[in-house]
């Protein structure tokens, strides 16, 4: 029985020794080296193979090493083959410090801040008490929840967004197409952890920035298709948006000559709010192997009709 | 009976609409218009009068309305004379948001990723887990212990260090002059919330950041005088230091030209951490008022021999 890893290799070490250690009845290869290609039954990749079924005969789950599965085309992949996403502490206490980190830099205006510093300006702006701050997540997932779950303990008004209804203690939540307009009304500062999907792909254009309060700021940790980048450019500079906070773009890396890398109201990172940590995801992807050996349900499984 | 109000114009204007709804029968006075100084039995001010005993007769408390006293000249204060900092809500919330960002800022790598899009770099930096980030915490306060509070949330190694000793769950706990290095050997996010005393005047020199780890970083949110700015430049010029975010300087506000200004390696605020807020303020300052009246200890009554 052979796990095979096809993704980061630096990281394929980590989660090599790991096996090793934590599973030493599973063969571990690190692509290309397959080995017998009809002994592979599990995959962890970044991007499957080409057409996976013919290249790995017995193939029965793919594990994939980030939170989504976006990446992935699922066309090429048969039914019979389990797409499974990972859902794994590491991608949570990642995304919990950096979306906190980023409503904190807005709430406490350290966008001008730095820009006084620039100026060598000393000058307190005035505070607002963070009751009085609304906060607003798109998708209420494992990563929205957890996220809103920290953001209360801070005091702000947290509320949420979700296609199907969630409830959490102290969030107010909305669900459904209906309920969006109103959702993003309330909304100061705008956080994006939907997964990509047919659906969300350009969902946050023009139109749907301008419902939100004049001088809203966005931050995006989903997915850069999400976002019409022109729309959310001219947002800014209209001040229909204060700050935007992006650690995702479209396409990436993001060109050097796209105006995000210089505009003075945005902040970019390369996609790292949050990573899969090998010491937890190894632990999950074995507790996946040992549910689907028993016929449990395995932790993240891909709705296929839904894509996430 | 009247308070009379010595700070900031605008906030007094708050102060006394608080004042006229919650305490009709307390004659409220916004500094210079003392009305009959014998009357005046409370004072709220950043800084007292000039010799407060001769100007207001029957002066019984100075409350100031900040949360340290260091800006009085005590020694023109009689003994007879109660002096109370500002301990109340409004300071505590913005202290754990400005800290909490801070730490977040140097522990998410923040700086480095501003630096790589001023060079429009999209590179991913090595990922390290909270749990392996050492926190400390100089003074263990108010403040301090509900940084410390929040920080835990965060899973980060927290440790607290304070004059006489204190216990906290979760942290670890140095106290007294002889376990100050081996909190400081053990520290890799050094955090100043100490009151401005003797003691603590000159404390931060380059003989204590040499006994930080190397590219330890530092976060001051007590206050200027307590640091060697010239020796806290050298440690971050010699990499001993990897960042350095201050609110505080000395002195304030800081000269334009002063070097702090334009270092990629400092994060430099005005003084804006955390602020007394009127509403919350105000309920203090009335609860303390019927405490004084009722013979009961005040809230953050300021003992004179240690002068905090």
């Amino acid at each position: 029985m052979t796990l095979l890893y096809k993704a980061d290799p630096e990281r394929g070490k980590q989660w090599a020794q790991l096996f090793a250690h934590k599973a030493p009845e599973i063969a571990f290869r690190l692509w290309p080296d397959t080995g017998d290609p009809a002994a592979v039954r599990f995959l962890a990749a970044w991007q499957p193979p080409e057409d996976p079924a013919r290249t790995l005969p017995n193939l029965e789950v793919i594990f994939s090493v980030g939170a989504g599965i976006d990446q992935f085309d699922l066309s090429g992949v048969p039914e019979h083959i389990a797409v499974v996403r990972m859902i794994e502490p590491g991608i949570v206490e990642g995304m919990v410090e950096y979306v906190t980190q980023s409503v904190l830099t807005i709430h406490r205006d350290l966008f001008d801040y730095a820009l006084q510093q620039q100026q060598r300006l000393w000058r307190a702006l005035p505070v607002r008490a963070a009751a009085s701050r609304r906060v607003g997540v798109l998708g209420l997932g494992m990563l929205g929840s957890a996220v809103l779950e920290r953001l209360r303990l801070f005091g702000f008004a947290c509320a949420g967004w979700s296609r199907s209804p969630r409830a959490f203690p102290g969030v107010e939540c909305y669900a459904g197409a209906e309920a969006l307009d109103a959702f993003l009304a309330r909304t100061d500062i705008l956080i994006c952890l939907l997964p990509l999907t047919e659906a969300t792909r350009g969902l946050l254009d023009a139109s749907l920035f301008a419902k939100l309060p004049q001088g809203a700021s966005f931050i995006n940790v989903g997915r850069g298709p999400q976002v019409d980048q022109q729309a959310l450019l001219d947002a800014l500079d209209r001040a229909q948006l204060r700050n935007a906070i992006l650690d995702v773009a479209d396409p990436e890396p993001l060109p050097p000559e796209h105006p995000f890398w210089t505009h003075p109201r945005v902040r970019l990172t390369p996609h790292i709010a949050s990573a899969t940590r090998p010491e937890t995801a190894v632990d999950v992807v074995l507790e996946n192997i040992r549910r689907h050996r028993d016929g449990l349900p395995m932790l993240g499984l891909i709705d296929r009709t839904r894509g996430y």
